[in-house]
């Protein structure tokens, strides 16, 4: 794997130094169980467990950081758009910071995510679920003086998803696979931009809902696909690859492998039995295309990353109260 | 508090030394929200993470080691009666040391712990769900030549529940209160002569589910209650207290709060939203004691033990599947 000279500003290792006070180092887990199913050795990194639920924090913290150094317009606050985790990351890592921040979101956004992004101080603006109404929404925000921080089509957000990769390096020897969920691409080509600069010989595989996968069709078109209109449970990876993200995998020919609703749950079914982790459906993402895929995991040791774990949890809650 | 001279015996630290290869060194966690929601500061002992998803792995290790010490009549096999969790325990000790496991389990006991007594190894006779037939149930069994190893009312079996409470102080300084929740009272007269013999002063507090509430009335009557038709939804604590567990507490004027249902649902949804924990809802009764008896703990550093985390999943699954 060579490193994109395009992208030689996209350095992860700046981003840790800076956000490391910020952001919670997350723990590793394994199951001996779930090693037997996959026919290989895995690492998960528990990315759920960071601060507002997600890896979204990372990026979210990173380009806060950076903005308040360059800009002195900044002031009236930021803005972006949000299927939620990135609005609740966002939130939290603007008001530490004395910002307003304003968070576009699908009507049909997850209830818990809305919460999150008002608990964490961020005021929300319902638009459309499509991603035109997205990033109208977003504009004309901008109009109003707030800086847009987008979601992972930015260099200081893939910059700081991909401080995950450093970590997960540090936590753990011998790792040869790295396997996690693509939906706008932040982190995916994080990763790929943090291990192509730490030189070490990892293969990096993406992992995309079926009823989402324009990356895999914009990497086999070899730009990105405007027939996007995804059908999936996972609600965090609906959005379009980032026109920076699709160039930094094309650098690295990133492998992407797409797996069924059904597959993710079955994945996420068993995070929750085996690990006793509460996964959201994206955050299964990555598990589901190394049980799906096991001739190209077989006998690797492959670090697995659990992106996300919210989730309205009321049904399951409702249901046991009526036992 | 002092030491209940009566059981000497029950050494914790020795029990530790022998079975620490067999166990995982369970990690804490901590919640912001969660402090804040509680008024005090609240360390969590994850002991759903245990092996067989509960803390029973401990002392059932620690009873198979030892029956192999010494006695030559064991090899056909161990026996017991539980609703799940110290079955799954029994079963994976046991078979891991070449010895078969036969468990009564209650005809209401959760599916996925049923199963997981198969998965490690274990043979389940189901018998009606009260304390007489389980006993009998075991006491078949006995007659059969299977070594009885009973859920709690046994020294080894509480002195290796009680290396929870050691592995806990290790890693937490300045504890001063540990909570957790009470069925036969294993894990809690463990804790106590554990914490006891360390001369620490801290304090102990025991939760109990309103509708299981024998262990509460046993104290104040100063014996065990006869009066025991428990309705709780926390399963695992459905128990009568045993002998042994009683005056262990007694010795030590252990203290024991009670909560009802609804208020160990919310506690566990808290633990699933804030912590992104798998508890079942036996595993969530010591948050439901701190969070609604705020008074006692106000101000103080409390250690929750997470006692586990086995349920059945498929309702909310199911109703995933149909979104």
């Amino acid at each position: 794997m060579h490193e994109s000279t395009a992208f030689t500003r996209i350095d992860s290792a700046e981003a840790m130094a800076r956000i490391e006070p910020l952001i919670q180092r997350t723990p590793t887990l394994s199951s001996q169980s779930l090693n037997e199913a996959a026919g290989c050795e895995l690492i998960f990194k528990c990315e759920h467990l960071q601060k507002t639920g997600s890896f979204k924090l990372r990026g979210a913290s990173y380009a806060v950081s950076r903005l308040l150094d360059q800009r002195n317009d900044s002031r009236a606050g930021v803005a972006t758009h949000s299927s939620g985790n990135h609005g609740a990351a966002l939130a939290a890592a603007a008001t530490a910071r004395g910002l307003a921040a304003h968070v576009v979101m699908p009507e049909n956004a997850v209830q818990t995510k809305v919460n999150a992004v008002r608990r964490y101080g961020g005021e929300v603006h319902f638009c459309s679920p499509t991603q035109v109404a997205r990033e109208q929404g977003l504009a004309e925000l901008v109009a109003q003086g707030y800086v847009p921080i987008p979601p992972y089509d930015h260099d200081d957000i893939i910059a700081g998803q991909g401080t995950l990769a450093l970590e997960f390096l540090q936590q753990t020897e011998k790792l040869d696979t790295i396997v996690a969920p693509i939906g706008g691409g932040g982190l995916l080509a994080g990763i790929t931009q943090a291990v192509a600069r730490s030189g070490r010989p990892i293969r990096i595989i993406g992992a995309e809902p079926a009823g989402a996968d324009d990356a895999v069709r914009s990497l086999a078109a070899g730009t990105r696909v405007r027939d996007h209109f995804p059908d999936t449970i996972a609600d965090g990876l609906r959005a379009l690859i980032g026109q920076r993200n699709l160039t930094i995998l094309k650098a690295h020919r990133i492998e992407i492998l797409t797996i069924s609703d059904a597959q993710i749950l079955h994945a996420m079914q068993r995070l929750w039995t085996e690990l006793k982790q509460v996964i959201e459906p994206s955050g299964a993402v990555a598990l589901a295309a190394v049980l799906s895929h096991a001739e190209v995991f077989a006998g690797r040791k492959v670090g697995v990353v659990l992106s996300g774990g919210n989730l309205d949890l009321d049904p399951f809650f409702q249901h046991l109260e009526h036992l």
